[in-house]
C-alpha cells in the first residue's frame, strides 16, 4: 500500500515534504505543498482506483486530423472512463488563429464554434492551462503538418510535456534534431511517440521498434509509401493515360493541391529517413537518392499550367509501361533503405508475382526483411494515409502513452 | 527531483517508514525497512540513470522457443545494458525434469550444463528466487505449450508477478478463465502479455487491440493462421497429390509429430478464439464451426498407419483442388469472425486475385476489415510461427513491460 501511495505521488511529480506511516501499515501521513494538494489527492486516488488516470491533452492544428481526433476522442471518452478509468481531457485547442481552453475541459460535443469564437494563440497561456497544477500528466498533440512546430518541440519536452504528433518534419529534419529531441526525451523521462509518421495507422514504426530492440538485423526495408503514387501506377494500365490518372487522382483528392509534391518524391523520401533512424542509421535526407518524377522543366510555374503540359509525357510514361509488361512486371513507386548499401526512391519494374505488384487502390505495402525474416519477409498492408486512420493511429499513441504512465487501457 | 525520488521507490514496492526533505530541496532522507534497503537504493539509482531499470526473469520450458529465448536475451543483454540502461536478469530456469537458479543471475553463455546438471523442479523455491527482496520487478515467461501451467497464471500474478507467454492455451481455455486473468492482472497491478499466441512474431495482437481501444468496429478478421495448412495448401497444385505434400511439410518438420493436430484446425480455432476474445466477443472455442480436415474414420490409430492411408483421400482433394482451379480460384484454410455473424475455421475457395490466394511458403496472413479500414483492409503478412519469430515476439513483450514500469527502450 505504501508502495502504491509513494509511486502515485512520484508519478505525479508532487514534492513530498514530510511522511510518516503509521506502525499499524493501515494509514499513511504526508506533508505537501497547499497548491499541489488536488493534484496529490487525484494521484493518489487513481492509483488506487477510486479515480482515473487522468491525461491533460492540448491538441495543435484543427485541421483534417485534429478535427477527426477530437471527434474520435468525444465518441469514445465515455467508454474509456467506464471501462478503462482513463480520463483524456482536452483542455486546450490551438491553430494558427484562434485558441480555445475549457475547464475543466473543453466539452468535445462543440468544439468548433467555441474555436471559432476563440481568443488569439498565446502559448504561453495555452501551455499553462495544458500543464495545470491538478493534473499529474500532460500531452500536447501536433497535428498539423508545420515546418516550424518541430523547432519547439525539445523546448516542450523539457517543460515536462509528452508529446504525440503525425508530423513528419521533426523526424526528418536534421539528424541532429531528431537526435536532440531522442536526448531530451529520455532526460526528461518524457514519451515522445510519432508511429503515424510513417504508414498513419498501419504498424510500422512500431514493428520496427520491436524487430530492431530485440536485435533483429534489418537487411532491407523497402515500401509503397505514398497512397498518391500507389493509386497511380496501380490504375496506370493500357486503357489510361497517365495524365489522365493524375487528373483523376487530383479530382479524388488523394494528392496534394500540387500534385508534383507528391510525384517528387520527397514525401516518400522523408518516411524513409525516418524509417532509417530507426534502425540506428545516421541518415540525412539528401543522402536519398530520389528520382523526381516531374521533369526538370515542369517543376515552376502554375498548377494549372503543369497539368495542361503533363500529356507531353504520356508518351515516355506509356513506353516504360508498356516496356515493364512485356516483361511481365508493373511500374512501382517504391522507397528501399539497406544498411550499408544505397537508400533510394524510384519508379522501379516490379515483377508480377512480387508482393508489391497485388497492390491496389492507394494501398501502402512495407516490406521488412531481417536475420529472422528472411526466408520469408515481413509484410503490412493497407491505407497509409487519411485522417480517420491516421487519426486512429495518434489515439492509439495517447493510450500507449497512458500505459507508459501506469494506466492499464 | 523529490518526484522520482517517491516514484523510484513506489514502483520498487518499497515501506517507507518517514521521509523528510531539506529546506534547499537538495537532499532527500527516508526511513526504510532494513531488508529492504539494497532494493530501495537499486530503485532510486536507476531512476536517476545511475544504475539500470532491473527485471527478473524466470523462464519456464527450455524447448525450441524456451531455448531461443534465453539465447536471444544472451546476445543482446549488454546492448541493452549499455544503450538502454535495461538489465534483464534470468535467475531461473524451469522445466518439467529440472531446475537452475542463479545469483545474481544465471550466466547465459552457459545455461545448458548447469540446467542439465540442475536439482528437480521446486516450484516455491523457483517462485521465491525469482522475487528477491532486492529487485523490484518479476516476471515469468511461460515458454511452453502446457495445459495446466495456464491454470497458475492467476496465482502468479496475485502473488506479485508479470507473465509474459507465447502460450495459447491460458486465452483459449474457458471464457472465464480468460476474463479471471484479465480481472486478476489488472487488480493487481501486473502486466500478462501474449501478442506471440496469435502470429508469433507478427504485430496482429497489438495491432488489433489498437484498433479495439481506440474505437474502431471491427467488421471481420479473416486469417490464415496455421503456417503448416498455408504450406500445404501453398503448395498443392497439378504436379503434387495432396497426401505427398503432407509428407514433405512433416519431413521438414512443418507439422506436430502427428499432422493430424495441423489438419484438425483446433491449432487456428484456439487462435481465433483468442482474437475474438480481445474484439471483446464472449466466445467459447465450441462456438467456433471447424471443418476438420481429417476424416472421422481417421481421427484412430497410429500416425504411420493413418500416412499410409492418406493417399485414399487424394482423389477429392484433387476433385476440391480442380474445380477451384477450373473457376480462376484456389484452396486456403481461413479462419474468420464476424462479430454477430458466425465464426468458422474452413477450405475455402479463394479467387486468384484475392489476397489470401498470394500466399507463399508456410506465411501467415490476418486479414483486419473494419469501420475505418473499409474501403481497404489492413493486412498483416510473414511467418507465424517458428522458434527464432516467436521468441523474438516474446522477448519484445518483455521489453513492453520494461516500458509500462518506466523503463525506455
Amino acid at each position: 500500500v505504501a508502495a502504491k501511495f509513494f509511486q502515485a505521488l512520484g508519478n505525479a511529480g508532487i514534492n513530498v515534504r514530510a511522511i510518516a506511516q503509521g506502525s499499524s501499515e493501515r494509514n499513511i501521513s504526508s506533508v505537501i505543498d497547499g497548491n499541489q494538494a488536488t493534484r496529490a489527492l487525484r494521484a493518489v486516488h487513481s492509483s488506487f482506483y477510486l479515480s482515473h488516470q487522468t491525461l491533460s491533452i492540448g491538441v495543435i492544428g484543427s485541421g483534417l486530423i485534429g478535427a477527426t481526433l477530437l471527434d474520435q476522442l468525444h465518441q469514445q471518452a465515455e467508454r474509456l472512463r467506464k471501462d478503462f478509468h482513463i480520463d483524456l481531457r482536452v483542455r486546450g485547442i490551438l491553430t494558427s488563429k484562434n485558441m480555445c481552453l475549457g475547464e475543466p475541459q473543453i466539452d468535445l460535443r462543440h468544439w468548433r464554434d467555441p474555436l471559432k469564437a476563440g481568443t488569439k494563440p498565446d502559448w504561453e497561456k495555452f501551455l499553462a492551462h495544458i500543464q495545470p497544477d491538478h493534473l499529474p500528466h500532460s500531452v500536447l498533440v501536433d497535428a498539423t503538418a508545420s515546418d516550424e512546430l518541430p523547432e519547439r518541440y525539445a523546448g516542450w519536452l523539457e517543460k515536462g510535456f509528452h508529446l504525440v504528433t503525425p508530423n513528419k518534419k521533426g523526424n526528418s529534419g536534421t539528424l541532429e534534431m531528431y537526435r536532440t529531441l531522442q536526448k531530451v526525451a529520455r532526460a526528461h523521462n518524457r514519451h515522445y511517440l510519432y508511429a503515424t509518421t510513417v504508414g498513419a495507422g498501419l504498424p510500422v514504426i512500431n514493428t520496427l521498434r520491436d524487430l530492431v530492440q530485440t536485435g533483429d538485423e534489418v537487411r532491407s526495408i523497402e515500401g509503397v509509401l505514398s497512397g498518391t503514387l500507389s493509386f497511380i501506377f496501380n490504375s496506370f494500365n493500357a486503357q489510361k493515360k497517365f495524365s489522365e490518372i493524375v487528373r483523376e487522382a487530383r479530382q479524388k483528392g488523394y494528392t496534394e493541391p500540387d500534385p508534383r509534391e507528391d510525384l517528387s518524391g520527397m514525401d516518400v523520401a522523408r518516411k524513409l529517413v525516418i524509417l532509417a533512424r530507426e534502425m540506428g542509421l545516421p541518415l540525412e535526407l539528401k543522402n536519398i537518392e530520389v528520382e523526381n518524377l516531374v521533369g526538370e522543366r515542369a517543376r515552376g510555374g502554375s498548377v494549372d499550367e503543369w497539368l495542361s503540359r503533363l500529356p507531353e509525357e504520356d508518351g515516355a510514361m506509356e513506353a516504360l509501361r508498356t516496356k515493364a509488361a512485356s516483361a511481365n512486371e508493373c511500374l512501382r513507386y517504391v522507397g528501399s533503405i539497406q544498411p550499408g548499401g544505397k537508400s533510394a526512391v524510384q519508379l522501379r519494374h516490379i515483377p508480377k508475382d512480387q508482393p508489391f505488384a497485388t497492390l491496389s487502390h492507394s494501398d501502402n505495402m512495407v516490406i521488412f526483411r531481417t536475420a529472422r525474416y528472411h526466408q520469408q519477409p515481413l509484410i503490412v498492408r493497407g491505407p497509409g494515409a487519411g485522417p480517420e486512420v491516421t487519426a486512429a493511429g495518434v489515439f492509439a499513441d495517447l493510450l500507449r502513452l497512458t500505459a507508459y504512465l501506469g494506466g492499464k487501457a
